[in-house]
């Protein structure tokens, strides 16, 4: 059944008003009538079916039907924060990050990112970025949008890292000897309900005063199993690592 | 220090001759010169740290300095089959499928692949398939190069899962309803050494034929996680998994 993320003002008790982009994609995409049901994921991560009972010019009107109890959003709170890459590889990242669990997306404007963008290039970004996150989101049968962040310095980035539990960063150099650098180690002493922040450094990697900054910030550095991963694998990879531990072996 | 792979004939003892694409890569796309250093990878995973001697207008000789004990190479083998994806998906699943420790690479002509490829166009195809797998493995500082098959059909890829330990297909309808089928509960019977398969869907899915067919051959069907992933992001899911299992929780 096809989902959509309504906001909180188009919720009436247990009445949706749907309209804009989600209108079109009912009318004209999936072409449904009245009567036929989707699934409503309400702003506070509730979900349930509801049937349409009006289509007019411009709103679908539909009332719930049965809440639902559903559980794919993972029991930690994960902030992926990327050295911005190249091309389109964070779009990547946020589409792939959405399914694999992620609450939170942060871009950061680190010594090697290749790429600069100034605020007026992001102002148009940022709606691209929340869309692709919504969408991936609805094809996911998530219940909750994750936020997506506009590019942050390094100082901002360590300001919003005092507010977790777990801090970690990508960091080969530090661990490459160290058969004890099991990810395992590290994500065993984390319990449910906890938040996690991980840093991933752009292609280059982070550069050695942005290595001290995240140790003096109190981020631990990891290693992401013994192959060297790409800059936009590396968020996947560690998002996967904690589905596993969280989700499936429990 | 920049990798390569270095085929069977170019290897006389301890010498080596490197020619074609990695000639040009070290001569002019690297620019090395003589008493430069390089790490070579044998055929049978073996890796070393070479010298280069002498450059010459079409080969760069060196010599093994020193041979190194790597372990990026998964304890399992992991072969991953995929119903044809659309557009460049089955590219982003080898070369980010590589990073993440994958063996064996098998397309396959699903019922519901929208892309269908004749002999011709699939001629053209694994070569460069072959390179992209190559490269990646180079880059993920891997010390062999995982195999890469032209697309089988349906019963080609019964009579191939023959020889594996275990089979599974990730089959989302036969398990939404099951907190028991966790992916744990399978991989953790899996022993080192031992080798997998594992079939992923195109888009649409498997069909229902496909299913009873795949099971019928002694395939279990599994869940890949509590949220709806997209065919290309599967795999790599399933990828990560098994490297948190076996690489970063002993």
């Amino acid at each position: 059944m096809q989902r959509y993320f309504i906001e909180k003002d188009n919720w009436q008790e247990d009445k949706i008003q749907i309209v804009a982009d989600d209108y079109h994609h009912i009318v004209h995409v999936m072409r449904m009538e009245e009567g036929d049901t989707l699934i409503a994921n309400r702003y506070d991560g509730q979900s349930a079916i509801c049937r349409i009972h009006v289509i007019q010019e411009t709103v679908v009107e539909a009332t719930v039907e049965e809440w639902l109890q559903e559980e794919s959003e993972p029991p930690i709170d994960i902030a992926i924060v990327q050295g911005l890459p190249k091309g389109d590889k964070w779009e990547l990242i946020l589409q792939k990050g959405t399914e694999l669990g992620a609450t939170h997306f942060i871009p950061f404007q680190a010594d090697r990112s290749v790429v600069k963008w100034d605020h007026k290039k992001l102002k148009k970004k940022l709606p691209r970025w929340q869309k692709i996150v919504k969408e991936a989101s609805e094809q996911s049968h998530r219940t909750k949008i994750p936020k997506v962040e506009s590019v942050v310095t390094f100082e901002e980035l360590k300001d919003i890292s005092a507010s977790y539990d777990w801090k970690f960063f990508a960091y080969e150099e530090a661990t490459r000897d160290y058969k004890s650098f099991k990810l395992h180690n590290y994500f065993s002493q984390i319990e449910e309900g906890q938040s996690i922040i991980i840093c991933i450094g752009p292609e280059g990697g982070f550069s050695e005063d942005e290595a001290n900054g995240l140790k003096d910030a109190g981020f631990q550095a990891i290693r992401l199993g013994p192959r060297i991963l790409r800059t936009e694998t590396a968020p996947l990879y560690v998002l996967a690592n904690l589905s596993y531990y969280f989700e499936e072996m429990r």
